[in-house]
């Protein structure tokens, strides 16, 4: 969410090292083979830090790309944000160099990247109460083998963020080949309709974000019932609001999505309250 | 196709310059932002090198990355390939550094990555005259708006390649969503039935290869009939024979998928022989 084409250059650590560059033969360039994780820190200390690196461990896993340990990992975190207040932390985790070709080497010796960007004011879109979005026209590919990963092979998202220009809408929908709803480009989305809560399955598109499964949380432990299911745009015509999450924002209620209008408060405010408490209060003892 | 993990290194050039890194920035590592052409290149000059250009160049302006000027690349090449006789270049064009988010730069300044890397004896599956193939389990994920490019997003291919380890097998074959052939990890695929020529459309995934393109220009003049359509795993069965492209194999006839063998003569020999010249034949004046 960085002001377009003004933002400080990252503070970067590449296996640990200060560093502004990569290997050119790195499988993270070559063929996008590897994962991230967007975290926002606030007071010194990144916010879902546990829930960043389960997901970062898990997308190894499913990957068969060797994860770095939490130690190591905690204690570079710590020295790129020491002295640092509130920001952004962007972890990378490629398979590494390896020889050319698909095939993944036998012994992958991976690369972990950690950028610190500092804090932006929100763009203009996403500076409002209620946010404006848009549909896009670019669908994202069905594959159940990458489904819910927050891997690096973000062209659909590329090129679903190219088709608005405007600056009061903050977010584009997409939807996958069979006209279903995903999410958004950066962000999970939730439709509310009395009293109950929608969100997108997420088994053959889209990321299972950090801050959905927190939603999902806390919406059980205020009892309300939860929908994982496919969703189309005309569910949104029929929904009473909806909202998007990520780490960055938390959750946003939307406004707006293109000619449609949608009532903000029609979001539970106690479930955005105890989310949005959840999200950015940094974890005390990472 | 180099021997696995004894590669020698590549020599690389990056915007022009001798360099083996590039900027934690770039937005082909973060997004997989970005375009590649693998070249072969004989008596030191690259084969098929217009039909590379003007794929990159066509691919560039789908996902609104400025293209480099011939001249430049060309100039970079002929350095790169002085004094060499015969390997493999890797072309990459990215989108460049960018700020963080999705959203491409307004003027994106991209990053040109050449890399050339020695011949390498061809690994075992390879090295026979009819390739043994294997069936993939991954799905490749359908989107029209990137398919026919040959982009960075590759995680797909690097699945499908570690679903097997015999190095009797050259090559596996992908699947889309619906069970349609699309193609194998790395190479386009055709099959002959009655001498007709069939092959999948790439229309919602794959890659549209050089060589494909010359399989179809010289079949055309061959009088054979062409059909480029939707192609199942079971038109395998009967098919009289199939064969495999790109630009490092030029056409190789397969004699087996899985447990069902297939006739590597009956792959029309004077079309290979067209092919193949054609192919690895370097361009006089290019």
């Amino acid at each position: 969410m960085g002001v377009h084409g003004r933002s400080e250059p990252p503070e970067v650590l590449v296996d640990g090292r200060p560093d502004r560059s990569i290997g050119v033969e790195d499988r993270g360039l070559h063929y996008g083979d590897g994962l991230f994780e967007t975290i926002a820190f606030r007071g010194g200390r990144p916010c879902l830090w546990q829930a960043h690196l389960d997901r970062l461990r898990a997308g190894a896993v499913r990957l068969g790309i060797p994860p770095p340990s939490d130690c190591l990992l905690r204690e570079e975190v710590r020295r790129l944000l020491e002295g640092q207040d509130a920001g952004t932390l962007k972890l990378m985790l490629t398979r590494g160099i390896g020889p050319r070709g698909y095939r993944p080497p036998a012994l992958a010796q991976p690369t972990r990247i950690l950028l610190r960007y500092p804090i932006a004011p929100p763009t203009r879109g996403w500076s409002e109460p209620a946010v404006a979005v848009t549909l896009c026209r670019v669908r994202m590919g069905a594959n159940p083998a990458l489904a819910g990963l927050k891997h690096l092979n973000r062209l659909e998202q590329v090129m679903a963020r190219s088709e608005w220009d405007d600056p009061a809408i903050a977010e584009g929908l997409l939807c996958d080949a069979r006209g279903r709803l995903v999410g958004g480009t950066m962000t999970n989305l939730f439709l509310v309709r009395d009293g109950r809560l929608r969100t997108p399955r997420l088994d053959e598109a889209g990321v299972a974000g950090t801050v959905r499964a927190r939603v999902l949380h806390h919406a059980r432990a205020l009892g309300m019932a939860l929908y994982e299911e496919h969703l189309y745009p005309r569910d949104l015509e029929h929904a009473d609001g909806a909202f998007l999450t990520n780490a960055l924002i938390g959750c946003q209620p939307i406004g707006r999505v293109d000619g449609l209008a949608l009532d903000a408060g029609a979001v539970p405010s106690d479930l955005l309250a105890c989310v949005q408490r959840d999200v950015f209060e940094p974890e005390p003892d990472w």
